[in-house]
């Protein structure tokens, strides 16, 4: 192949890539204002001012859109995990990585995390199974880390299981309060969060001060 | 009227509130396992052995079913709120029985929980507005604790309105991970929650060992 046939392949790639994309954000903003059955690919072909054989070029079903929309959030979501998991650092401040990342995730994604919630039902079970698959890793990656807290004597709860669906908890839910009309900026939010996971897991207020503060902004 | 036919009124309310207790109580078991539009009247009314005009006698139409899932828990959501907040206590007993009555109840309906977040958008608008005002004042609860431990300085946190929806968080997610055939306790569970909630706030671990825990069993 000569040098301008991989550079029109690429460029071929590319516009592939941004055509997913719009279709997909598309769909997110319509899945999260009206639900994944009552949105049809017509209206998605519609918003995107194109047809509907356009979308099933890109998507072969409406499931896809909605399988797609969900794995890649959880896997963005196991990316911070594991990130966190395996920092050059103590657990005070993986946990403080994995709290800032979450937060982030979700603030910037919490249309996905909604349509996620509600949704989870009509996803197919190889979807299903794989998501599940992947929460199972995230939780195994944040155990890691409270265990961790627990032996250098940092943190202090009883059973690490509910203590890792706990801190999971509070930072899952933001997607169900977060409003971008609000006055709280998001990296108030996020440093807030970071502070009261931190507590959550018996981190003493002195110690805190002290957290090597993740990029947050 | 007489005695006996007063008597015949009662029996007969009863009657009909039993009637009620069982639909609703099918409608929540296929809503939770196969989504509210997935499931119609009909597969309501065989569940229970009966016909679908019985259904319709009781409730006028599947949306009235799903309203009263939700308004009912949003309700018991809020007694939970408003006892907490009107207790005779200092702010962090106070809050305490927040989290042990909230926690309790999303445990004990976690279906509902999930049914209501998953189902919200197909409420109708005066549903959706009533459950709204319900949100708000079960947060202005919340609030008012947080505020009162702030002020005795026994919680530490930067914005009181981030606060409560991290709080509330923590426990409402717990419909999340809930599951009826873990190995833990809901006790167990109540418990943990309890001490991570106050922590969460910034009670010292000392003050800890010496709330006065409320009843869990």
């Amino acid at each position: 192949m000569t040098k301008s046939n991989d550079k029109a392949t690429a460029l071929r790639n590319d516009i592939l890539a941004i055509k997913r994309e719009r279709i997909l954000s598309e769909a997110v903003d319509l899945f999260y204002e009206n639900g994944y059955l009552s949105t049809n690919v017509d209206a998605i072909a519609q918003q995107l001012g194109a047809t509907k054989p356009f979308v099933y070029y890109h998507f072969k079903s409406k499931i896809e859109l909605l399988s797609d929309i969900c794995s890649r959030l959880m896997l963005e979501a196991l990316d911070v995990a594991e990130a966190a998991a395996g920092a050059d650092a103590g657990p005070v401040e993986k946990l403080a990585q994995f709290a800032v990342g979450f937060t982030k995730l979700v603030l910037e994604r919490h249309k996905h995390v909604s349509i996620y919630f509600r949704e989870e039902l009509n996803l197919p079970d190889d979807v299903k199974a794989a998501i599940s698959d992947m929460r199972r890793k995230i939780d195994y990656r944040l155990r890691g880390i409270l265990k961790e807290g627990v032996q250098t004597g940092e943190f202090h709860f009883s059973n690490v299981a509910v203590a890792s669906q706990i801190v999971s908890g509070m930072v899952s839910y933001t997607f169900a309060w977060y409003d971008e009309a609000r006055p709280l900026s998001k990296e108030a939010i996020i440093r807030q969060m970071l502070e009261q996971v931190l507590m959550s897991v018996g981190v003493d207020r002195a110690r805190l001060d002290a957290v090597q503060k993740p990029q947050i902004a």
